[in-house]
């Protein structure tokens, strides 16, 4: 690419492709793969290529015009980029080792259209996919706003998919915090879908970064939601799903990660929630990690001991610190009722002469006191 | 044990030793496995123990007799259980191999007090462990009790500590179904603890089974009730955590089932409730697994292909059934304004030729209609 007209002819080239062709089509990424786009693009066009896919995609050949994207990326501010592209994060090269796995339309974008102030590739190094239901809970909104909230926060990304829910509910968090948020769209990148997301979205392009492989003017189908997930997956270093119904497209997001070797995590709920329902199921796979706040997050794909979540333990009480003897007699030390030294031994089932140092320890610590008649009673302290 | 006189002379002096050394105490387990009860007794008796533990114990002589236990069990129908004896669960003695490893009171028990119609040790054979918070909420509980409900219902005995809030709606939810269900009390058998559960209890003891290895009269105490929590994990197959806050005793019981090679097993809740922040950590341990109803305890306590849980799957869609190519063409179907071939051609990236036969079958699934002009609208099956 050192020749600025052949990088032109191939990005161009690109562009049109992304038109022609489903995204992540593999017959299509190979082909794009062995010979350029260029050449697969001039292949197509003098009908020198004559497979039944080939007809498919010269198909659209009349739709998809490379000069008409330029022009739409600069109306909207959004620019192209692609494979050797300083932005490009090469993590996404990742999904080229599944293609072939299955017939999973696991290919590398040609491109991506980017629209917002970050340097894509930069922005993504430390980042998380935080994705969900679109039929979220109030429970599922409320933890998902909260843990993008605190990975961004900790300098996390969140990336996910600009949809109702979990997804709008993350990228609100994410954007209370310094690192922002990213959203992979199924659309072209000047159709901001949903419509009644657009002011998120546009939030989203002013502060983070929108993202999208399919060419301007697309609308999104259903293949391309499951496919545009692969992105979100690759993107990040880890995928968390907050809320999923049995059949929710974000378990498919769960999956590409699982398969690209990034961190997969899940939000529990209740299990009386059909809401959670997927994501109990996910969280019984043994790869998946069961987060409950951004520390767990952090925690599970950052570098090693960079941010240990804390330490969960209940306030530590008193009688923790005393050894299990005095444990046993202090148990064993009326409240109410105050009680001679050798009628607690008994029922302590220690030593008479072993008690009475015992006691005084613990009365100089306040868990006991002594009464009249050299009877003892336990303080309620512990 | 072939002396019948012997045997009852091990008998006695074993439920004396329960009377004057704490539960699971691993010096007394040792001396006991070491030299027989009656030996330990008879030294203790004479004098001829002398280490400040031993002292202890004999603090205590003057409140144990066997002929005391032996009338309060009659009177209350519960009997005395020892190793060697049909009944004896030998599955307890799995708590051997944990004596040593630190200074935990792992001991196997010298005997257990028993009470109800069912054979221990056959009762046992199927069984898990179903335990909690006190301070359960209604999520939890409704949880514990159908959980139980489903597991009695596949045969197997619900274990758990006759406590207030999960516990009690563990054995609650087991009552229901045939295969009842087992308290392992922390206190003496003859001690219904906590009094306000004592109808429970009792109808436990009618229908199924409560254990106790402390001497009748013996009142429950923190120490105990960490022990006791031993038994539960011991006499069962796995243990089943439903709600539990940071310091929850029931994850004792998770630790011991754990070391004893048990399962463990965790029903996961809100993150934002302070009931579920210690199953929640506990779930982020490897080895514990997360369920959601019976189906899913009883495929992974049970033997291998016994029952396995149901695999949830969405209704099924028709669209499902369709091949890649096929389903990206439905996509491709306008709902509303029918469209031609060629149009549908184009939107799907597909050679006319292919589409027309794709058309066909779709319309003989129902999938679309063909309208006037020849052209196409889906019917939004799918």
């Amino acid at each position: 690419m050192s020749d600025a007209g052949t990088d032109r002819a191939e990005r161009d080239a690109r562009m049109v492709l992304s038109r022609l062709m489903e995204p992540g089509d593999p017959d299509a990424c190979r082909l794009v793969h062995e010979f350029s786009a260029t050449a697969v693009l001039d292949r197509l066009r003098s009908g020198r290529l004559t497979s039944a896919r080939a007809a498919g995609w010269a198909e659209r050949l009349p739709q998809a015009d490379a000069t008409t994207y330029r022009r739409i990326a600069e109306r909207i501010g959004a620019r192209y980029v692609m494979p050797g592209d300083a932005e490009w994060p090469t993590r996404l090269s990742d999904l080229d080792a599944l293609i072939g796995a299955d017939d999973r339309r696991a290919g590398v974008p040609f491109g991506l259209w980017v629209r917002g102030p970050l340097p894509l590739a930069a922005a993504c190094e430390r980042s998380v996919a935080v994705v969900g239901s679109r039929a979220a809970t109030a429970y599922g909104e409320h933890v998902a706003a909260d843990l993008s909230a605190g990975c961004s926060d900790a300098g996390y990304l969140v990336i996910s998919g600009g949809a109702f829910g979990i997804d709008a509910a993350a990228h609100r968090g994410a954007l209370t915090g310094p690192a922002a948020t990213l959203a992979v769209l199924a659309s072209g990148i000047d159709r901001l879908y949903p419509a009644a997301n657009s002011t998120l979205l546009l939030a989203i392009a002013d502060a983070g970064l929108l993202v999208s492989e399919a060419a301007p003017g697309c609308v999104p189908t259903k293949s391309r939601f499951l496919v545009r997930n692969r992105l979100i997956a690759a993107l990040s270093q880890g995928t968390v799903v907050v809320e999923a119904a049995v059949r929710s497209g974000s378990l498919s997001t769960a999956r590409w990660a699982r398969d690209l070797g990034r961190g997969v995590m899940g939000v529990p709920g209740p299990v009386t929630s059909a809401l959670s329902v997927g994501v109990h199921e996910l969280l019984r796979q043994p790869e998946t990690m069961l987060v409950t706040d951004h520390h767990e997050v952090v925690d599970f794909i950052g570098p090693i001991g960079e941010t240990a979540a804390p330490q969960r333990r209940g306030a530590s009480r008193p009688r923790d610190e005393l050894d299990e003897g005095t444990r046993q007699l202090l148990d064993a030390v009326p409240r109410v009722a105050p009680a001679p030294p050798e009628s607690i031994a008994r029922a302590a089932g220690m030593a008479a002469a072993d008690v009475s140092q015992r006691l005084a320890d613990l009365e100089s610590q306040g868990f006991v006191v002594r009464e009249s008649g050299g009877r003892w009673r336990a303080t309620g302290r512990g």
